[in-house]
């Protein structure tokens, strides 16, 4: 989508790229500048030279011979230089001219505020996709249209008209890319009132040009970035998307995202049955989660991470370890972190004796430890209870709780600074209804404040799973070799091969599945009653019979299994009873015979599915079959290909996963052979992506022997691009 | 717990409940008054002085002739009068002796901050049971001990030490009663923040007197509170609860509770298998719901909920209109409000073509409705967009979002006041990163502004949510003297019956509940096998048997149950199995015979059951069966006896509900019969709370023909305390 080995034409230093044009131009015009500051063509400009942007700049407008101080042009081929960056605010039928002429000009990179294009329906995509070819022909790196710019605070570059550069726009650590104007200025102005400093805030627009992904990939590179932070309201790149999650998981830098449109508004239309319960938000934050991504539900569990993540100190561990002020405060907390799967651990013994040694006697000496207010009278109460239980071997990450005090802020502010040099763990201060002053003082010292209990205890969840998610993904990567080959492995069989489109025959389904390591029930394919007959007697006991056609996907609807058959009359008769159903049902369908399988027994139904998402390529789900996926749609997702491991903790997602583990007397399942079961048939999923188009596992009997295929479904469908 | 008729002893007015005493006094004694006033003891009288109380104040302690210019008494015996409210602040050895003092002087209320009480286990709790006794011998009404005192601020009543009476205490329409010091003072320091003014402010420390619900229920009949909020962290006396929340809803006053412990951390520990899924917590959460409690999960969540129902517009129906700058946004709220079942509805013909002719061409006309950014160059299209977005017959309550807009707060604050003054409908500004002047004149407005967008739906939902409140409450007021007279006539069937404790026998158990109206599968208790035999017979098709013991509650435990017996042999043979078996697993048991019942079959499998609960009595479940009741927990509880209006809401918060609908191909199943069968069991429960320790239906098998009981464990154990 972009050229990121684009060189600035005519220059005698090494090649930029034209991604660093953009983003760190020496060199900015400002094509359809305004005098009247407070347009948006005249925003830029104004904040260009207030915040002190130190390259060149180039307003150009035929209507003004120079503008604050500075020489006006009256065209881009005026120009006495290339810029690295254009800023082009100008009606939508100019801005394409502008591109062209910008590109003949030798400018890498041009940042567009003009709207009235795809967000204007047919039309103005039309006009949309046109300005995209122009801007590739032109070798032209396009940020929009109709965006408000970005900022790049470190380098003070103002290439916007947004009102989050109205006021202080101080770097900092987080990089912020969004994909909505109004919503993403609300948020950066979020993260100025917390204090965090945002060194990159930038609005994609429609992203005809550079995407989300490939701005986010651009500015996590830069050293002074620790936390990468995205809004987002459609995906336009999933494998973006994912490598820039595998990159910030290698750079160690959490990526938190929020992305709107949870809910049923993204139903996917799916033919199949089980894949009628892909929700397309459900499969990207799977997605998401299984490549280490922090995903937020709303703006402010966003803010309440990146101040946490902002931190420089992250948990060796899941134990957290709360100090509070008030003994209900402290249950709550308590709850909501096992809620969240945090562990607010019993105390050592040595911690209980230290802790007995300050606590006054009112107060609880358990984790959460109850200080009540005492500390006022002596501080150091305060200072050594919360240094005594950070010292617990078995607590990573503290929070202490305190409210009001409006008369002690110099006292606390020095307790917590002390606090803070006798321990090297993360610890995060809630103050409910603090003193202005002592949360601004606070946060100059680099400590991270909450106003409210359960928020602190989601934000210490927060550091937990970055830390979760680094140990994940250094797995993954060494995985990923294995699992290539083993995608290659399997591709290099099929090479060569054409398949035909549609519904596969069961029987070779079941073949390829089986090579594959995935186990399934043996089927015959018979064609009339007496190889019915034989192969029961192969069987040895009790059969199924199933039509086979092409066109019968779902046999049941149309009566077309018979199960528990056992006796040479019945099988006989069952197979006369298939055809005879399947010809009045479906006339026009062609009846291959019927498929013989030996009953399969299992303690437990699953479904396993496949399907070709657009976004993200080959998806796997797993789901608790029958009324739980029905009614309680029960089922995660991953993307193919993936490790045992993976599967693992894929299987850890269930919501009735304690059904793995067997109830009612019931002995636990193999999980290791069904994580085999997935990772294998996400191998293969993935090796055959150019022809598959979906799979149902329908159900999956899980005995004790193990996991079983008893029926498939398996849908060809040529190559699809992306 | 306490003398609500309590008269001043020695005055010639119409008596004064103690209560009234206690919270709006005319005369106040401090004793253990301290001149200084930061400490406990001179805080109370600090803040009278400077609040402008104009009652009587009267400082006690034999250490100063005077303080503050107020004559200062020795003792509670030189008072020139009986004051109304006696403030005690004394060590807790002299806590006992100043009450009984106060009472012989008939002062007829105290509120007592001292600590070292109940709240210091075994000691503490045996000092403060001699405490009550020594109020009530004394006839005076105590609130606490170790508690903060209280405000009353619209008399200027300051009996309080809370840091809470430091700041501004502008008396508002919100009373808010709180069993915790410090987080109780931390959430009225946060109503102050959000400007919405404490008619009442009232910590109930250990309750050794006056307990959370007679205050609360003091305090919401005085005409100026609007809205009640509570913070309970252990629940002392639900009874009193739950007529406080009917009174509530008589008032058409909002009750807002917040309450930890939300976790396993109040698991009950009950003998029976069904019982030991109820945790505390959920019993009280479903009691709150059935009785129209607003349950906040937090202290955010509360105040969000407190700011919107202190508005005086309540919706008339549950439809929700947006209007946004941002599309994003936007779909954000509108999720949010599918989560919480709020609609967002089409809009009407007309309302599409009124907001065509007031919209820009790139805003999208739908709801939730997006203006974009454009209404700073056109003031009109905010605000016609509102009224007329207000104006569809389908939206009930308004939300409307924007963001910063620092330089344009005079001209939004004349536009919401214009829409406020065009519409009747309740609206809720959703304004992110606010400037906080513009927050301050709106609230000043009276208007209801939010910073979060999903925080504003969770709002509009509690406004919807008091809406139905109120309806059902009207609907429950109505039932409730017929559910009375059903009781007491089930009650007067067993008047003067005595009971055995324990397990009851299974035909007397089954025909109780048969009589009461409850459908059960018939049993026929049989001694040996030829009755089984003949059992058998009249059932005319398969059977089961059980063993039938009063020692043996889980039959299935020891081989106890054989299913489809249906030939003589095998019922002769199986009456001689169970017997046999019994008798080796439990030798010491009493065995009965063999109970035969007909097989019963049905879609679906509940389980159903009574409990005594220790805070609101006799108690009801329903759950769904099997694995579903054994892994997802997936049940709900009602205090008896209730409606079958009641019944079919508890049938509706199952989370499995979509089973009752039927799914793959069956019909759905009766939800009337259900909800009779809850009902008529729990007027039988309520009936037998003498007797009834508790009881289990598992399962009820519910068929084409309705709900049948199956097996049943009934369990008497004489009347309890409370």
């Amino acid at each position: 989508m972009m050229n990121t080995t684009q060189s600035l034409a005519g220059t005698a230093e090494p090649a930029r790229s034209a991604l660093d044009c953009l983003l760190r131009p020496r060199s900015i015009a400002i094509v359809g500048a305004s005098p009247q500051f407070a347009k948006v063509n005249g925003r830029p400009l104004k904040h260009l030279i207030e915040k002190g942007y130190t390259g060149r700049i180039y307003p150009v407008n035929p209507k003004y011979p120079e503008i604050a101080g500075l020489a006006c042009y009256p065209d881009v081929v005026a120009l006495p230089e290339a810029p690295d960056l254009a800023i082009v605010a100008l009606p939508a039928r100019d801005v394409e001219a502008c591109i062209a002429a910008l590109g003949r000009r030798g400018v890498a990179a041009a940042v567009i505020f003009s709207s009235g294009f795809g967000e204007m329906g047919a039309e103005g995509k039309q006009i949309e996709q046109s300005l995209r070819a122009c801007a590739d022909a032109h070798g032209v790196l396009i940020c929009g249209p109709n965006c408000l710019g970005f900022v790049n605070a470190f380098d003070n570059v103002y290439a916007t008209f947004s009102q989050y550069a109205d006021g202080d726009t101080g770097a900092g650590p987080v990089a912020f890319v969004t994909q909505s104007g109004a919503f993403g200025t609300a948020i950066a102005a979020l993260v100025r009132q917390r204090g965090l400093g945002l060194g990159y805030f930038i609005n994609t627009g429609n992203e005809a040009g550079v995407t989300f992904s490939d701005l986010m990939l651009a500015v996590i590179e830069d050293p002074r970035i620790r936390v990468a932070a995205g809004y987002m309201e459609g995906m336009r790149d999933g494998p973006g998307l994912v490598r820039l999650a595998q990159r910030c998981a290698e750079l160690g830098k959490p990526l938190v995202l929020t992305k709107v449109g949870r809910m049923a508004a993204g139903v996917r239309a799916a033919a199949s049955h089980t894949g009628s319960l892909a929700v397309e938000d459900d499969v990207f934050d799977a997605v998401l989660r299984q490549h280490g991504v922090l995903r937020a539900r709303n703006e402010e569990q966003m803010l309440d991470m990146l101040e946490a993540l902002c931190s420089d100190r992250v948990p060796q561990g899941g134990g957290l370890g709360i100090v509070t002020q008030s003994g209900g405060a402290g249950v709550m907390m308590a709850d909501r972190a096992e809620e969240l799967g945090l562990e607010v651990p019993p105390l050592a013994p040595q911690t209980q004796v230290a802790l007995a040694k300050v606590m006054p006697a009112f107060g609880a000496a358990g984790n959460p430890v109850d200080v009540t207010g005492q500390f006022v009278a002596n501080p150091d109460l305060l200072l050594e209870s919360v240094v005594t239980l950070l010292a617990d071997p078995q607590v990573h990450v503290g929070i202490v709780w305190l409210q009001l005090m409006a008369a002690h802020v110099d006292l606390l502010v020095r307790i917590f600074c002390q606090i803070r040099d006798r321990t090297d763990k993360p610890f995060i201060i809630c103050w409910v209804a603090a003193p202005p002053e002592a949360v601004r003082r606070l946060r100059a010292e680099g400590m991270v404040v909450f106003g409210a209990g359960e928020r602190a205890v989601e934000a210490a969840a927060a550091l937990v799973r970055h830390r979760q998610t680094l140990r994940v993904a250094a797995e993954q990567r060494a995985e990923r070799a294995a699992l290539a080959a083993a995608v290659e492995r399997v591709a290099a069989e099929t090479r060569g091969n054409s398949f035909c489109d549609g519904v596969q025959s069961t029987v070779q389904a079941t073949g390829w599945l089986h090579a594959a390591g995935v186990p399934m029930a043996p089927v015959t394919l018979v064609r009339h009653g007496d190889e019915a007959v034989a192969a029961w007697r192969t069987a040895g006991g009790p059969v199924v019979l199933k039509i086979e056609s092409p066109d019968i996907t779902h046999k049941t609807e149309i009566g077309g299994v018979l199960l528990k058959l056992n006796d040479e009359a019945a099988v006989r008769q069952g197979f006369a009873t298939l055809m005879q159903r399947a010809a009045v049902a479906r006339p026009e369908a062609q009846l291959d015979g019927v498929i013989v399988q030996p009953m399969a027994a299992g303690q437990l139904e699953l479904v396993i599915g496949v399907q070709r998402d657009p976004g993200f390529g080959m998806v796997l789900m797993v789901g608790l079959g029958g009324v739980l996926v029905e009614v309680l749609k029960d089922v995660v997702f991953r993307q193919a290909p993936f490790s045992e491991a993976e599967g693992l903790r894929m299987l850890d997602e269930l919501r009735m996963r304690a059904l793995l583990d067997g109830v009612r007397g019931q002995p636990a399942v193999d999980r290791g052979a069904l994580a085999a079961l997935l990772s294998r048939l996400s191998v293969w999923a993935a090796a055959m992506a150019p022809w598959l188009d979906e799979l149902d596992l329908n159900p999956v009997l899980v005995g004790p022997t193990g996991p079983v295929g008893v029926d498939c479904v398996m849908v060809f469908r040529g190559q699809k691009a992306g």
